[in-house]
């Protein structure tokens, strides 16, 4: 109890107390979050996922598992899992897109991983697949991006190509993440929004600022 | 108490107990999502019927009552009929459209039948009634479809032109469901979708993802 | 308690006690209904106003007081009013938008007034004042509208030019329904939409209605 | 306790009892108003940022701390500041616009001043930079900003240049408030909405009215 999980030892086939309560802990806030977004439709009919940290060596991450009604999430609802999205807690299968996850924390160190499938962010990555991202600029809410310090800043949000194999897909996203270090989110083309924070508040911070940031991107456009 | 409903001789005039468990629990059921889909604006107006199969043999649904606010939904609201959609349990009318229930649980199979009524489902269908439907494809969402496993997946949503004759209009679905049984849903035109499943909660996941895709559709070429 | 207020002598200066028991039941339905209108963006502001008939002979109105949020109407945001909008009950000043009410529930008999300031309302009511109404037709929701048996319909929905002088207005308003007994409701230019019912249940029903079909006519055209 | 805080000698280093009440009265008043705007998504992602006046000389205002979600706002989420924007009550930092609160309070005599972040906001005072403002005319709707009597007001609603520079900023503000103090609220270009009041009460109307005719002043816009 209360001792650091993230630096101690790994036993195989076993866990660490310190891990369990972490692991309630995330998972409850997660659960809050995904009840938030699923009132916004943002992860309406099971689509969308999320993730914490629990520990770094060994990997440990909290994961929605996979088919779940975002509207009824508990702590039933989430597996824990290793790097290899093999379950180490709970009953379920995570996420299919739990590879992707892993990529993020593993390129980017970061403490939590969300996944929204908002209308928005379909619209979005739908027209401007062609271009493979959206440049977004000139506007105030980028600075509730981390590190970003004025609205002159210019995020570029990529756009993949979407794609049923996954680890064809991690791949793609970990390239892109190298060669991108300062990214704070990709979208999947007609697919969604993944974006990630050093812990789960951040990482809600920039779903609710890049939703925001695509419903005026959209909107601006209609008006013009 | 528990004997098997779907598989009980039916006796006329009588109602079985493990009927009647069923019932209470599925009503239950219908009448949180009737709220929930209330709340989204989808079943503005008392529009919209929900209903749950009991027992297959002999028939029995669990169905709305007509003209119903669905934002006050509870047990009292629904009746339990039978495929003629006579009442046979509970106070009150089936919805006028039970003959489209029946007909989709008859040809198909389905565990639940949900119709919504929304804004972007009226919209949709009253711009696109000429062409008799809509293809949406390219849509990760489309995965939740049950049975669909890409993004690649063709979905083609029919619409058929909208009717006062119940039974006029339940052979037109029983008809098109025949010729299609692939299909996840129909709109009727500048009226609503229907959409079910095996069970309710295939069914409600149904209604989310076509109201998303649906809106999507919309958006999207309000942009192109 | 319990006599018919409806027909009782109305004896000046005094309240009957079957009217306060009407009065607290008709202001706790309103108040409900009112908060979930603004909930709804509906009556945001302190727009709107919402009354019900408590007596006919004489005329007894229970509605809002002027210049309150909907967000917390309780009891205490109601006053009795007679038919020349004098206060007979209760503290405050009625809606300005008082005569309206009286207006409408003389000439049609009608039990129940709402008055919601949606933005569709207000975006339709600017975009169609050259033609002074809008015709609503072949969509199912109109069945929703009392009367109405198919989607067949055609609802013409008049639009009178805005105006602060209320004796005036509801000289028009009087004109408008004295010519056309059957209209479900009318829009103030730039401002919103009237419509009453038999009772609260009924009215209630004509606002989801005609704010479900606003939207509906103002996405069409957008995408036209 | 219940002296009159406002005309109370101010001992520096000190706080007045009434003023502990008064901070405690006016934040949990804008922690519910906070909550209610992130409901509707009007400062999504830690944007936005609410104060009241708890006494005008000395001036102290109780104001959000910065980098807080609005969605979780509680009395710990505020702060009490004097003129310079220096805490003297509470722990944090307060939001980094506050000098821009203070301003406002200052020109015009505000009792609270309230900055929401709304999609409408930003897409409007994206696309009407150029003018340097937008007129809204004709709209009843205006008659809930404080004063107007008529629909046929035309409500001038300027759209300052963004900036990070705070104290530039502010002394923009201050000119444009001293020029013009008949205004109800301003812009921030791609950046969002400031609006006051006398109180509270009055502070949290015009935040409805202003988003409201915003929204509907875009809409009119794409229907032209």
């Amino acid at each position: 109890m209360g001792s650091d999980t993230e630096n101690s030892e790994h036993r195989s086939g076993e866990t660490n107390p310190g891990e369990a309560e972490r692991f309630a802990v995330l998972t409850s806030e997660l659960a809050t979050i995904g009840r938030q977004f699923y009132e916004r439709g943002w992860v309406l009919g099971t689509s969308g996922n999320f993730s914490a940290v629990i520990s770094r060596d060994p990997m440990r991450l909290a994961i929605t598992s996979t088919g779940l009604d975002k509207g009824a999430l508990d702590a039933s609802s989430f597996i824990e899992m290793d790097e290899g999205a093999s379950v180490v807690r709970g009953t379920g299968k995570p996420s299919a897109e739990a590879l992707l996850h892993v990529a993020i924390v593993r390129v980017l160190g970061a403490g939590a991983v969300l996944h929204t499938h908002s209308v928005w962010s379909t619209v979005l990555s739908g027209a401007n697949a062609t271009n493979r991202g959206v440049e977004i600029r000139g506007y105030e809410m980028l600075k509730g991006l981390e590190g970003v310090r004025t609205h002159e800043h210019r995020e570029w949000l990529p756009i993949l190509e979407n794609s049923q194999d996954m680890s064809e897909l991690s791949e793609r996203v970990t390239q892109l993440l190298r060669e991108n270090p300062k990214l704070h989110g990709f979208l999947l083309g007609k697919h969604g929004l993944y974006t990630w924070g050093a812990n789960l508040r951040e990482a809600k911070r920039h779903v609710e600022i890049f939703e925001f940031l695509m419903e005026v991107v959209v909107r601006a456009r209609s008006l013009a």
